[in-house]
């Protein structure tokens, strides 16, 4: 039995995030019946409403799944076995999708990085000057590498693409809702994303933007499946039903998640989000600690990981703090284990939850022993109060 | 907009269930970090539960996925393209599994029945006795075919493959929480099941309970595969942690549901079921409609499939009733569209309700214009009011 700790939980990791009270009430409902009226209403609801903050009018698939199963759905509707696929392995999310694609037999070019920084567009454009014969079938890259917080630039990598006519597929599990994301724009051609970061929607649902290239793809080919096949997608996308039993109460939360998003505006939720991660950061610099991601252009809007200082625990920081402070923050993940801890602020988060938050992590720093500098909670104080 | 009914819906259909208020209760509060101490204990507990519910010792896995997820987990994890299975095509789920199986490039050999029977063990018998080069790698059951309500007795089925080393494969889907379903007691080797029938949880869950010797193939083999690999979930069942992000909420749901099916008791929770499903077989003999179930040895506990009159619409029926009496029934499927109506008796349902519903179906039948004889509801009432 855990002990009574008095105050609500603060939960501060890069997704699951923080669940409004709205959409837990949205939750909070009996089922209905998945192939009535007013089952269809809401698929057509939450379709349309995540065509928009995909910024697509093209197909937009919905999963009974964690966002890792959309990765699936990206690689198996469109690739065969011995199909080259070329990856930067920016961090975790990037090597797990390399891992992935190994599995079902892809043939993996990646480009390397020292995770401090996303993929590289030129790099990218050279490997794919190279390939004069085409082979490479698909460009993988994660927008907002949920690992080491540093963004990728997809518009760029599209660029990069121009005269080459593999698929764009690019991982928004950690960007969308955070921040403005274009899948027609940027040409992207499949977007992964989840319910349970910017979307503020437990997990559980995992979600698709296909581009009428990649549909056409997967009609012409890929591999044997499913569970994640497309085309029910497609047809769901008119009526509003699913091919199997959906994840309804997810639903019903995702559909009052997306009016709040609405609500607020699209403009000032990626405002909200580029502030917060302002505010960690000058709390960061004070407090003189190295971010993870080393180019200042390519800073997440929704997460921020910190290296500790060398021969300091990242893992030892993190447990004093969930002891002494209750909150929970993200870890360091494959080659960042125990080096980094992440601070999340992405979804629903207030002002004041927030700077509590960065005093969760100054008061910790100080509780664990670690060599620091006051003052960063201030520094955030001084921008927060002056800023939007 | 749909006009406003006074009232509480009336769900009927055979999943997804009616979702207790403890369990809504359950659902309805923040997200955790799913990678800390709480989350931990949360993941062992359920899996210790639900080890209980399918009568098992070995590992049970638990996808955020529908049900269909599972089905897809027990092919790609043990058989390869051009393996042979042999499946009893017992009604619309049992056909859909085919379809499943043969886009996995199987060679599934079908046995053909009426849709008012339960798969035949001694046919499947006689297919595996000419087998004598064990090409059938797994036998394929329906335990509770929810579109004609006929159930197939597992354990026949068992004996039935006495002499043969294939897998015995189960869709558990609709029986599990219902009726006593004994995965090692019977000898099988892949039980498939989903949170939103009996288990009185929203969809979004999918589980597998996994013998050693369907383990032992899937280590030995098995198709290309990464999001329904059994492997990392042996690793949860000891560590309560999974490979990607749970869907929490909905395991806060399902631990909570389980609670409460051990609270009552599964004896009294298997024997209200039988109730409910006794109580509608004589109200349908009352008003005079044939059941679909032609086996009086295989009437599901969950859900009782009634025909209309040859030409009398079931989906108008259900049309009226669903207008008129704020009821969701559930429809024909496949071959019985607009056959059959579908009375889901699953998961959380007390008495008042349930008779309830049938007087929902006997003044549709009369609102509907269907042939019928009235007392149907008086019948039910009558068994119900001496019975348990």
């Amino acid at each position: 039995m855990t002990p009574f700790v008095s105050g609500r939980h603060f939960l501060q990791t890069p997704g699951p995030t923080n669940l409004p009270d709205r959409v837990l009430r949205a939750m909070d409902r009996n089922a209905i019946n998945h192939r009535g009226p007013a089952f269809g209403a809401l698929g057509l609801a939450v379709v349309a409403k995540l065509r928009q903050v995909f910024r697509t009018g093209g197909t937009v698939g919905i999963f009974p799944a964690s966002g890792t199963g959309a990765w699936e759905s990206a690689l198996v509707n469109t690739l065969v076995p011995g199909d080259r696929i070329l990856l930067s392995r920016t961090g975790q999310f990037a090597w797990l999708w390399e891992q992935m694609a190994l599995r079902f037999g892809l043939d993996v070019a990646t480009l390397e990085t020292d995770w401090r920084h996303g993929a590289d567009p030129a790099a990218i454009a050279r490997v794919l000057d190279h390939d004069r014969e085409h082979r490479i079938k698909a460009v993988c890259a994660v927008h907002s590498e949920t690992s080491t917080s540093c963004m990728t630039d997809i518009a760029a990598v599209r660029q990069a693409m121009e005269s080459h006519p593999a698929l764009l597929m690019v991982d928004a599990i950690s960007s969308l809702g955070c921040i403005d994301y274009q899948h027609d724009g940027w040409g992207v051609d499949v977007t992964i994303a989840g319910s349970q970061k910017g979307l503020m929607v437990p997990p559980g649902l995992a979600f698709t933007a296909i581009s009428g290239k990649a549909l056409a793809a997967a009609r012409a080919g890929g591999s044997r499946r499913s569970y994640w096949d497309w085309e029910p997608l497609v047809a769901a996308n008119q009526t509003g039903f699913f091919p199997y039993t959906p994840a309804m109460n997810l639903l019903f939360a995702l559909d009052e998640a997306l009016t709040m998003l609405t609500e607020e505006g699209f403009p000032r939720v990626f405002a909200r989000h580029a502030r917060y991660a302002q505010a960690t950061r000058l709390a960061a610099a004070v407090w003189g600690l190295d971010l993870q991601c080393a180019d200042p252009a390519a800073y997440a809007p929704g997460v921020t990981a910190i290296r500790t200082p060398e021969g300091h625990s990242a893992d030892n920081l993190r447990a004093v703090i969930l002891e002494r402070f209750n909150m929970s923050l993200g870890n360091g993940l494959g080659r960042l284990e125990d080096r980094v801890f992440r601070i999340g602020h992405m979804g629903e988060i207030g002002v004041l939850s927030f700077t509590g938050a960065l005093t969760g992590v100054e008061m910790g720093l100080r509780a664990a022993g670690i060599p620091h500098q006051a003052g960063g909670v201030q520094a955030a104080m001084n921008f927060l109060a002056s800023a939007g």
